[in-house]
């Protein structure tokens, strides 16, 4: 997963995506990085890039030397692909024809190994190991006149999930990819116009949200004013449900809706599901605290503060020689003992990936006194890795994928174990309209061939 | 404000010391030490402090340079003393008497100007500009044969609240001042004895809480027990009231009952005194929401998350040099526009002190579309400052202070305003039995006369 | 300038490397990084890079990440490419052919900028500003069967200086450009091969100096044995004059001598083309102490220590607001006052550049009572910029190039002013061989037409 | 080993504190500090330290956080009393007396013991392990009028080595014990006064030698005028005659005299007593090049660079895993071939402590070539402990304290070896005069009583 954002018309243009990447940081907590123009001018651009949160990479020197109106930046999530100072985005180029070109992406091809090799073989030297670099090197090998048909014939050339946005010294453009996988939003601040992955950063900045980048939309925007055009290849939209279910942030819009209204529904909707007969409802904060609000208002069932999250969590720690049982889910959350003392519980997660934080958090509960706990988890099993760029293990490591329901309640040491319906996700998900999501997480039916020959949803 | 802890008995005794202080960490960000000895042995200690957090300030090196059975540290909260490096505690001197004794401390003393005076024109040199070193001072000055019979004597002079953890190469020793404001916890990890600020100190290092240690209460601990022995000046306890309105952490024991649990009963005591008509209550978290949940069950209205806290808040930031509007909070808080547009809410927060950060998230919830907003207070209005440790401003200062209820609301931008009564608060701390607090943040009412000749509240 | 190393052989490649860049370090400052390969497994390259020293940039944690028993490393100075952490060495690239591939330059290409110019306009992305990326780009597109006839085939192309140590996860190869204006030597440590920019390398690492590599040579090694061949264009060597003068440290040797010999030679034959009556000969340090041992001893005039080298000299500084006259000078270098007093002076430097430097050192010698001062520099005048790696500055700024001699010994501030003769400078280094400098710097006279139309030395 | 500087009248003292430190950094490495106040304001004095070479201890913004007219300043060589921030100066208190004082100290108290002791007792608490804060106590306790009568009753009480600048909020004071064992020097800069430990600090502010403090003097300075006054005790003096030979810098003035010209005539002196056949003399860098140059002087033999020293050796090494044979030296000297090869050398150098070193760099001349060694130390064996402040091991740990010659030149691995005559050096140093020197560390007769029961040099 990533983030990126881009600002066109702004005299502090690298400041604002700071401030953007800033907002964006639960997208991607490895490295960032921001590059910036002066547009109409032929000189260089500026670049800074490091290991680290927004906040430690960039200082107010380092903004300094990031001078111009155009800047577009990046956070990257731990990748596969090694920790390199050279995966670090966004890349940069000198293009013969169109001058220094510098891009950011949001998403994952699926035929990048593929077409990798094959420009290698023509002579081609890349320096990372990240998808990204084969648009560029697609870009830079396209004989065309403008940089807009350019674009149009890259993205011929590749399949899977891409939201790009990309810069020249005139230009600012804004990509999704013909399913419209990863979200990307359009806005204005003043005279500036602003591409971002969420509206949250969008808020941030006193921005004024326009609308969400179309799938397969290209947008060319100036100083001035944009233009819109369509990318070849047809489709039907398949968003990701995971954005509305974990990655996007509460506040931000997916189809003009709040993440939080989303999730709160499938709070809902979980609890319409069963009756159950519990002392009290308690969420995983901070992600099960809509879901949790939705289950309790439905169910009518108290609702409790029965984790409580320290603050001042930092990212490395000392191990503890002598043994703390639990020790960094401790760290991290802290059950309150009269919540749960002697009593039942509900408690409420959005969704589990390996399992192996759910299973401390539920002994932490039980060490705490609860006398039972029925897990609800606000989304479906995930039996199926991702390759459209949320960063799922493969299925070997995931828990919903080689067990049944009750071997996982189990292994997760909970009395009742529940998962949302696939079906009740798409009511909440649809909202009555045609809008289509991909669950292939769910159900393994993947939006398109793809070169690593999986199965593919049928056409809708 | 400061968290200290003390262990003894346990060979990776820095070790505990160090999750016991990151535990604490919500008492003090600013600077933490610990220093570490090998009992019995005549051997060095060893010390280790800086500025920033426990996290930040002890890396997996350092602790292996702080050996020992024998283990306390400290969290500090920035103080008027001035930002010294000397002012980082444990402090630790060696007594012709006693040999190397260290101390950590977590209070202010009322007399400590009149008795560093007094030092000093005795020849005594102070390196910091800490109370802390007022009590060593007065430690190594004192001529009797047992420190026990030492720390007695000292208690003589010193006015104020104190609690505080001490060791030398043979004993630790707790102290607790004979009014008890700040809290200290007694607890057992295997063989080893534990002191610490609170209970939740002890929950992380998986550690039985054993009791408090009571007010005027001097423990003597060596490897294998301990003796219990009382401060000679009596007095009725007087508990300070904001550890369990906002200084303790929730899942934390206060005279036996988690702080949760009174401040969801503050929210319910709140909603008890009034009937409201709105459509939804929120939050402002963390702080409101135990509050904004009892609050919620009183009334039957329906709880949202109204405002959604962002994880990667660092210390520093860039400030924006083209205005971005409440630009710090909106770093911190999201609101979220789905459940504050055209809504009426009442807005549950623990307490006011200057009442800067409250104007700017009612500011940024207006912003969000919330059509009527009603802002409650958990606790009292806070107009007097305080002299026992917690760090309030001078009255001028303090909100409460300075304006009556209407010029409150109006500061503050919201449609109206209202505090727990000073009487609720009382029910809900005593729980029906006889223990007492101090309320002199919100009376004036201190409970002994100090330095600075103000009233003292009439004997019980 | 730069420096370069490479090992194959031990299983501590990478530790030998980081000694032998340490012992490099003279040859550049501002970077450095290692690339370490496992030969004959297929995994990963290692690599480490950074700003700064060997010392400040490689750390034991960090040698532990560079396994391997085949490294390369390189030390760069202060290039005009601008500052970007893309343009620090080696630069690697995996090639669709012959896998991984790494490589170390030293040298400057004459023809990089239209070999860049022909290569993007074919599609080829570069990253960096440096020459040395024109030589992989070209390695990438050339279609032969092995990488010896690759390499052959790419010599054909590049003009100018090129040491080059190039490594695939079989082989090391060393390359030096027909007219071997950069050294490069070739040695052996036990079972290891190892190729170095200078012998001093070789000596820190206790190995055996067997060679200098020859110009126009290609040396290609595995772990047992190596062998030689010849670049396709043939010229007569031009060894670069700079090196003996001052680039090469004091104990390295050139064509089997050491560099401390010529720099005594030139001294003496300084001595030798005047007489001079003056009470003390002495030297700047470090770069002119060695002529001025020479020169004493041919002349019988008594060499003292007048100005003292300060160990202790950081490479940053804070400018003093207060005016300390050349206060940078004075930091680095200390006068000695009784040696200096009522004195006239003969001072030894090896060569100038701007003078700048110069001019400061004579008035911190004027300032310590130095009666007269007669500047002595054993190279002649720097009058061309150098095309081949020596980092001149443009002729504008090259005061032998602004300035004739009484001119120059005006803007210094000196009595008398002398350079050695070119032909004292040919005889020294040519030690009655047939050996051939390049002497362009001095005499404007390039040993081949280079792309930016400059004169052209008649042939040998 | 210390350096210390004071400075009064100049509204950037801590600036040139700063530089002063700068050129007094030979005199200890491990950490500095800098005190500044603005005199005749009753506001707090200004200070920052920490462990590291001034350069990385203060940087522009340190600076600007030190503002003031008066500043005193202190370099450390690593102590005995291990490595706490405790231990770094100045030191500082507020006296009930006069207010802030601040205090950096050079030398060994050879009482120092017993006074803390004695002060603990009475109820004094020591926060650091060094000498200098026993003499804060005793001001602290002094009861009398004005600050230079009290300074002079602490004089009566205190034995041993201290040359002092102190600082109050009115006025800076420099202090050197009656026998004068450190040196201290007195200058002015414009309207600024300055005291520091050697007249190179005076050179590169560009202030004016005025000079040195006189043994028992304690001046008193003020912003326009200084007086001067006697110390009670009055003894002959007795100058370290190491500062001379060793730890002095070059240019430094002693006794009116360059210290190069000290150690020059040490080299001549140690030709003269001997007549031996090389081929060659060499020093070792840089401490032997001043002898050396004077035996190449009086012997008639040519002086060579056999040894080059390397100029970017850091603090940090990584310790070679295979075995690099004499590795720390020769990352520090460089031995050149074409000087040792097959010749006969005499090796100058300053002195001889452990030995361990010299060992390593005769080990060194060896594997390059040299036929015979011949080592010549131009100071007599150091057969003693220094109890004033010179850090010599213990006698366990001095090679000329359990070896005889013979023996010491077979440890050393030389053909011969001999040092300069106690005789000789007396002559040098005492130009004829009647100035005497401490001679304790050669022959065992310290100028005082000492509480270590260690004999004493016969009353003069």
């Amino acid at each position: 997963m990533c983030g990126i954002i881009g600002i066109i018309g702004d005299p502090l243009a690298s400041q604002l995506a700071y401030f953007g990447l800033y907002a964006l940081q639960h997208r991607g907590q490895e490295a960032c990085g921001i590059v910036s123009f002066t547009t109409g001018e032929d000189g260089d651009l500026s670049s800074h890039k490091g290991f680290g949160l927004v906040n430690d990479v960039f200082k107010e020197d380092t903004l300094k030397k990031l001078p111009g109106d155009l800047a577009i930046g990046h956070v990257r999530y731990a990748t596969q692909g090694g920790h390199s100072a050279y995966n670090i985005q966004p890349f940069l180029f000198r293009s013969a024809k169109f001058g220094s070109i510098t891009i950011a992406h949001n998403g994952n091809l699926t035929n990048a190994k593929e077409l990798r090799q094959e420009l290698e073989e023509k002579g081609s030297i890349f320096t990372s190991t990240s998808d990204s670099e084969v648009i560029l090197h697609l870009i830079a090998r396209t004989k065309v006149d403008t940089l807009e048909e350019c674009l149009k014939e890259v993205s011929k050339r590749i399949y899977g999930a891409y939201s790009i946005v990309l810069a020249t010294q005139k230009k600012l453009y804004g990509i999704r990819d013909p399913f419209g996988f990863r979200p990307l939003v359009f806005g204005r601040r003043g005279k500036a116009f602003i591409l971002a992955s969420e509206s949250c950063a969008l808020d941030l900045l006193d921005a004024e949200y326009l609308r969400d980048v179309r799938p397969g939309e290209l947008l060319s925007i100036n100083c001035e004013n944009f233009s819109s055009t369509s990318l070849p290849r047809e489709t039907t939209p398949r968003y990701c449900a995971f954005e509305p279910i974990y990655f996007s942030r509460p506040d931000s819009l997916l189809e003009k809706e709040t993440v939080y209204t989303y999730r709160k529904a499938m709070g809902k909707a979980l609890a319409q599901e069963e009756k159950l007969d519990v002392d009290v409802v308690i969420a995983v904060p901070d992600s099960g605290v809509p879901a949790a609000i939705g289950y309790a208002e439905a169910s009518g069932l108290p609702l409790e503060l029965g984790l409580v999250r320290n603050h001042y969590v930092g990212r490395t720690f000392i191990e503890p020689t002598q043994a703390i049982r639990d020790f960094r889910v401790k760290l991290k959350l802290n059950p309150v003992s009269s919540v749960l003392k002697n009593k039942s519980v509900v408690v409420i997660d959005d969704s589990i990936v390996r399992g192996t934080t759910s299973r401390k958090i539920i002994r932490l509960l039980r060490d705490a006194g609860a006398k039972e706990i029925h897990l609800r988890i606000s989304s479906p099993p995930i039996a199926y890795s991702c390759h459209y760029g949320v960063s799922t293990p493969t299925r070997d490591n995931l828990l919903a994928a080689q067990n049944k329901l009750p071997a996982m309640a189990d292994i997760l040491g909970v009395d009742t174990l529940k998962f949302l319906s696939l079906e009740s996700l798409k009511k909440v998900l649809e909202k009555g309209t045609s809008t289509k999501h991909c669950h292939a997480c769910f159900n393994g039916l993947y939006p398109e061939e793809i070169f690593c020959k999986i199965p593919v949803a049928p056409a809708d």
